[in-house]
């Protein structure tokens, strides 16, 4: 079971804030983590990875990927010192055994501006690979460069993204996109592979907790393919500002006033105080706009059921 | 610019007499070499892999792989000098840059009892890889783990050979193959990426110098889709012992009596004893079979020409 | 916390059976365990070693170990699946933030035909490596090439072992020991190491199970330097056959007769018959001789304390 | 032989324009380079590092380091688009086979606010390397982490800068240095372990090219233990801009005015433009203030040679 979390806020925060130092941060949840779902492998130690923006957002963010743990990563933890960033996607990953532990199985993935990541796996994914591959366009198709069921699901979107845009500049060249943009060919993306799924008789469960970035707006999704069961954990937290007490080593959530500065989702709380964060309902897709405004869509396919909803904590 | 190394005899030699002890094997080859074409990479450190079958040649051969470059790895030196094995595959490598420094593009592959490397590369892979996916059984298209060339002609290889084979036993469970059946495969999976690139328009230069095994047989090509040019270099050497000096640290053939006892097959001669040495022509198809037998055979299609091969030297 | 384990038999067993299939090796025990004392790194995640020795147990055995995580380690599961050994060392590490993650920091270490690994850690250390470096020879100082506490108690233990040693052979190139000359080495390392940390005025406790081989005796200890806590948890086990079952996963010591003809040292129950396991009580060196006899001997020193071991189960 | 580059200006330069993307930079030199010394070990293919100081040069520098070469490491290659210096130290490695490949034995090293790095190494090390380690201070003898030379004259040249300092502070607290002290002990490093070598015997010629920074002022050196061969290259060149040309890829030293806003100092030139480059002369100590001057000092020993230096170019 993979992990991820990502940040948005008006102001850079060092990354080693965010993601070394805090005694929960997710890279310390990578060794013990109480939440999950999958027990045959207990351990996110397979890779991790770190995206995230400068104060260029128009421009493409980097990636920092490794095969090695995180939390043995020499290098991840000096560079965490250095790096500022308003907009970080990180990730650590646990692989399912089906597909080979390489840096480029790591998320998050990049197109362009554009970045990915993908907690959860698609159920029978194998036998939706070749139709999935076979309706990208050619540049898209080329750009996969792994193996995982996550960055075909990127291909997908970015896919959909292209085909909705209206007029010329190619995908890759764009800085910029709405966030309806990204929605709709978020949308877009888990309806298509439901319908695959259907047509190839996958009846397991799939979950998908998407996220996707231009480095302005952020779409994310806790998704399952069952009206029954809920999806793999979600939760946000919005506030003035997310730091970690120098003390206890603790994050907190600092609600200093009513704006809004800072947004944080993550598969599991980051913080001692439950009342800090909100679970995100499961078949849910938020958005966070470039202004930090949060907004809940529920996402209304054969999947949601109101009932679920109401029962969850 | 890859290279390879094959390596098949009556009685098991000590990998480290093979790779890592003389001045000369592939290994140090990778530091220095001098019949290389591609001068934009000169040097062969994006990885290696060495592949070999132990006494029992009917169950599949092990892989050892490493993006590590081969000199610097200190597993490979110690496990050579404990491996013995009558059939060797060995491969350096050094990416194109187009494709990702992964353990899953590292040469050789094996699905069942077969191994696979290849040297050289397909001149706009891109624009058939699609189509060649698209040919292959689900369970060949599924197995594929990284994005190069080199494994996609593998399961294109494999398809041939599984579409060729009368009755029942699947591919991954045959624990041997007719040498005849492995060359109509390598044939035809040639003649059809000729037949792709064809049709979309390629007219760069492909080099495809492939080499397979299932444990007792090897078939292997020097082969370049122009009549013109000469393909990646690739010579054979057999007599009836093949090791280093111990105090030079050159090989050497020995040649004690008429019979053939050992074959190798390289990228370069591994030996100053040029006269040892005999060049595999352009477009020729090798068989070495079980009982260590050499043969021959040009490839007559297209890009055969006779007048290339008598100034070969 | 690392974890360690010793198998010595009469006939060769397969790597795999012992390492890479059992649902309960020490690979998968790396993901889960459930007797650890360190809950600040409850992972066993930054690398592994296995060693092993060949048929010619007069020469030096051969050393795998990895900076990434033993499970996802590819050419680990691919090797275990082809080579056989009676006598095998495997070792999993946990660091404790101080030293890097290095290959060279891996266990078990070599010296010609000895091989030596170590679960716990000496407290401390930094107060006594000048000691313990000044002490040595200068072929065995130089022979060093990490920065571990376990490492440089090898080095100790190299140095014990050639001074006590009579007469000519260097200590790198003699073939076999006795088993009495590694546990007199043995008992005068730990006591060297715990008078140097005497004076230092360490308090702390450390946790010394170490193993040594020669390729045909084994000598390891379960020690703790204070008279009441327990050591770091060591079980042994022996009959006539070590193997998985196969529709379990389960490991089980067949007993089928009187002969001992394997015996078993691991941090933890290999498998769930708890009564196939005896516990090495705390402060106790055992011996497993050339022809698989078990000695236990009581490590009579001021931490000794005969209350404590009747209190163990 | 290893390499090195260092970079210091007034306003920071984008590390892929010295880095990664000029045909000529380090990395590429990495692959084919024409200034060697060491013909056994033609290729820099064993790991680098890389080092750089951000805006606030009074905190420690930032350490990137790799045991994969730097032409096929993607993270180094993302990063390098994103990050910015004014100071940056590069070096790429190739063992001499006696150490291992490791992070921690990959330059350049830090010490609080210090960064230091080297190439050519120092023979004979190994019959000094005790009695070097027994001169350190307890907390930088423990600061070791792997075991090459370099790293240990690294620690010498803090206890020689620790002991020449007046006065309190911890030299890891101290976020600078005036030039003159680092001067100084870098002269009082050299001349001690040419003292130790004496001593030993050791005959062998050592090329000592260190390079230190404390974020403000460099220090380097061109030395060589013989009065009468030259010292591993050693190049400077100085300017108002240095970039490389966008067509050719070629690097250019611009030189627009009379002040000097850019220094650099690499083992060879790294653009064609031959008289761009001084030769610094074999026995000479290199100083940049942090205003960007540049002082040549020839280091009057009994290495020092007055006549070789005429003859050079």
């Amino acid at each position: 079971m993979c992990r991820f979390l990502l940040y948005k806020s008006n102001s850079p925060i060092l990354l080693a804030d965010l993601l070394t130092r805090p005694a929960h941060s997710i890279i310390m949840q990578s060794f013990n983590c109480k939440l999950r779902l999958d027990l045959r492998r207990p351990m996110n130690g397979d890779g991790f990875g770190i995206g995230w923006y400068d104060e260029e957002p128009q421009t493409p963010g980097c990636i920092f990927t490794s095969t090695l743990p995180a939390w043995s990563n020499l290098n991840l933890q000096r560079l965490a010192e250095k790096i500022k960033s308003a907009l970080v996607f990180a990730h650590v990953r646990a692989t399912t055994g089906e597909t080979a532990t390489a840096e480029s199985n790591c998320h998050p993935w990049q197109y362009g501006n554009l970045m990915w990541m993908h907690n959860g796996d698609i159920a029978g994914f194998e036998k939706i690979k070749r139709r999935l591959q076979n309706s990208l366009s050619e540049e898209i198709y080329l750009s996969i460069q792994g193996t995982t069921d996550s960055e075909h699901a990127f291909a997908l979107f970015l896919n959909k993204l292209k085909q909705s845009a209206s007029g010329g500049k190619a995908l890759r060249d764009r800085t910029e996109f709405s966030f309806q943009e990204l929605r709709i060919a978020m949308l877009a993306t888990i309806a298509q592979i439901n319908e695959w799924l259907d047509d190839a008789g996958v009846t397991d469960t799939s979950l998908m907790n998407f996220a996707v970035t231009d480095g302005q707006s952020v779409v994310c999704t806790r998704y399952i393919t069952s009206s029954e069961k809920e999806g793999a954990s979600l939760f946000y937290s919005s506030g003035s500002e997310f730091r970690s007490d120098a003390e206890s080593g603790q994050y907190r959530m600092i609600k200093a006033n009513k704006r809004e500065d800072v947004v944080v989702v993550a598969s599991e709380p980051l913080t001692f105080e439950r009342t800090d964060w909100m679970v995100i309902p499961t078949n849910t897709l938020l958005v966070i706009t470039p202004k930090l405004n949060v907004h809940l869509h529920p996402i209304h396919d054969k999947y949601w059921n109101p009932m679920r909803h109401q029962s969850t904590v």
